[in-house]
């Protein structure tokens, strides 16, 4: 077994490929919107990636039927008004150790590079405050000036000299630049702790509009009215513990005096 | 030193085999079981497996003679009506670091795959709440339906959507499924930190319904007792305990009146 | 991908130069200095290095432009009065993992040994107590009495049987000592926790004195006395807190009275 | 760099030489009987070994010398009674990772192998308390019951049963029986957390008792008589401490008196 074993299910040509990594990260961001594109644009899987720098364990899924830690390769052919061909990375987890880390990104990078990669984007999650927003923000950063400017005009927030972007989504692109790849990634306001669809939905409008294609996001804005209502729920809840301590409070000044 | 050395003590034959792995974890359940039926049915011990990744020690056992941390492969041959050739995995240890258990595992079932496996079984613990439960469940996963439907028709409980296995017990089922060897789990349910013989039971009872062969459990049932009556007495000193506080609380207030 | 992947950006020749080890470390004290040193003596990058043993991450910069962790190694001819050669190792980095410590470091070694290294001066901090120190004193420690003797004529504070040197600064020497380069450690005092351009320039001072070389430490004078105003505007907050706080207490004092 | 670099310094011949293992461990004990062995005795250093298993760092020693982590083998001719060759392991440190250790022990031993090794002792200490006791018993385990009964003709404490032996004193024994090499463990009883050399003393009698050597143990005697007045100095200022504390609620009494 290798760092990284790839099973490739299809050979396939693809046409100058935009290369999109969105592997399971802080809010599930990127995860969610990448998952989303796949069943919209029906996206074909055409590899499956394997490493024993994964957790070393399998889960338990719907009906008791186990499943393994993965990463997957999709691909996507034509898309959106400047035709792009597309190859996704999803899965389960990412490497648990640090230089695990590194390994698989460059063994990925290396069997996509085969197909003439254009450049990188990564999705990702970017939390600013624990509290849930109300219009998440979708924040940017490049390996270069030519990609920030497309930031910017997708009026893009860019992140400047704060601090880094650990794992997958910053590795991608680190290790991109090394070959003369560029990219950019893109990251959802969340407070990282739930499955963040209104970030999900947000970072895919973005996305959307920068690769010049439409997609329904409609079973994605369903989750997040969901995830809106349970927040809202939990806001309540919250606010009713506190009148009501506070009211607890009241009857025991009462019973004192 | 490869990652497992495995030293073959005896060239065998074996008759598409059924692989049980049952090392320890929660509880010692799936260890103890496993333990019993090499006891009882007289199997024999074909190779010894030793490990860098396991933990870097010896173990003083009785007389002072000192244990290395290992595993074992043992085969039994025609066992119960269905003549099944079985080969079970036991041990004091399994690795002690994430990618060393799937290195290892891989380099196990890499070897007991030339044996033509037939199914997997892997043996465990589940952890379902810190108290001693009177009749302990056994819970069930496994790589495809056909043997979801097998756990069912032995009443046992499939876990769903759940979390995970962690540990060698999900990884050869993992591992297994990618070179399309099918399998299952079964977790006995436990308190998980002493060493069940009650959980051991229940879940060997059910191995040996599905495999359809017979166990006396005697002995296995008189360490059960024995840990039944341990409990018994551990609950008792605390009632006894909670009691004398309670007195003593009691003398204090009198003391105090 | 090796260890350390060293990417030469120019072939050159050297006259068995010193090398000087400066990576981030306590206080940022030899990475300072050895970056002053490179902007302000133009010395020439030569070589890049990049390693799996790094953080898993990139760091976003101005601009939102996304940077590697990487070392890099710098060259400088003819310095001082003895035309001495340098090679200069900065970066943003140390390898994470106590194995890649050693491992980067032996390639890197492996690699400056090629020019023949004279002598190996490796630049650190020193924590003596958690507050800012007037006059930051300089540390040190060699391979031998030769060098010993030379940071004794420096006046520099010889460190005796008081524990270790951790990380690159340590490694380096000892790595060179086992293939007969010798050296010599230069430590700032700092309290570590902010970047000590204070001590990074006493410690500047006592690298010239011994190099025998003149270097303007006018910028490294404005940014210590930079550092110096914010350490006294932090006292000053830190002395109005405690007057305010003693004041509110003499207030709750009258109040209560 | 292998796991372990072995540098040769003197090709050697020897009888059927006992390796003895006395590398740094609780209270440093097997460590300080095996130095005390080598002065007084005047075993003769053969090899150095360095790894990068071993904590990335150097130790600076009296005056200023940096020293590197490293193990050392040395040899004594026609030791005692029985004229024994012995081949003996020192150093400064062990293995820092759970693998290293297993990696290190494994290339040492498959070095000294090729001497052919007798058999094979690992000194070590051993904490029942952690208040020093007045006479440190000495523990023993083995590979075999010939080796127990050795240890018991020494009238030396056998451990049955109780967990056990972590890092090289293990480990030694452990790869050893694998290769058909028996051994002991002698472990000195000690508080764990200062250099135990009254403890180290108790051990080397015992050793050289089995072994049939003399050994002027003054030096050694002399330490731990310095050691003993330390414990005892430590003992009487905390009883001073407590009878100040039981004077101080005596005068608070009185003063509320």
């Amino acid at each position: 077994m290798n760092t990284a074993e790839i099973n490739v299910l299809e050979e396939i040509e693809l046409d100058n490929p935009i290369f999109i990594e969105a592997l399971p990260g802080l809010g599930h961001v990127g995860k969610l919107a990448a998952d989303h594109m796949i069943d919209e644009l029906g996206a074909t899987k055409f590899a499956e990636i394997y490493s024993p720098t994964f957790p070393p364990q399998v889960l338990v899924k719907d009906e008791g039927i186990i499943e393994n830690m993965y990463n997957e390769l999709y691909y996507l052919r034509d898309v959106g008004e400047d035709n792009l061909d597309l190859i996704i990375l999803v899965g389960n987890t990412q490497a648990l150790s640090p230089e695990g880390q590194y390994l698989v990104c460059q063994e990925i990078l290396d069997f996509v590079s085969k197909y003439d990669i254009d450049r990188i984007f990564t999705l990702g999650g970017m939390v600013t405050s624990p509290q849930p927003v109300e219009n998440p923000r979708i924040f940017g950063a490049a390996t270069n000036e030519a990609n920030i400017e497309l930031l910017k005009e997708a009026e893009i927030e860019i992140r400047v000299n704060d601090g880094g972007i650990v794992g997958a989504s910053g590795l991608f692109l680190g290790l991109g630049v090394r070959r003369g790849i560029h990219g950019m990634c893109l990251m959802g306001e969340t407070p990282g702790y739930f499955i963040d669809a209104e970030s999900a939905e947000a970072l895919l409008k973005k996305l959307s509009q920068i690769l010049n294609f439409e997609i329904n996001v409609e079973k994605l804005d369903e989750r997040a009215e969901e995830t809106r209502q349970m927040i809202a729920r939990a806001q309540q809840m919250e606010q009713d513990l506190i009148n009501k301590a506070n009211a607890g409070n009241a009857d025991d000044l009462r019973y004192i005096g």
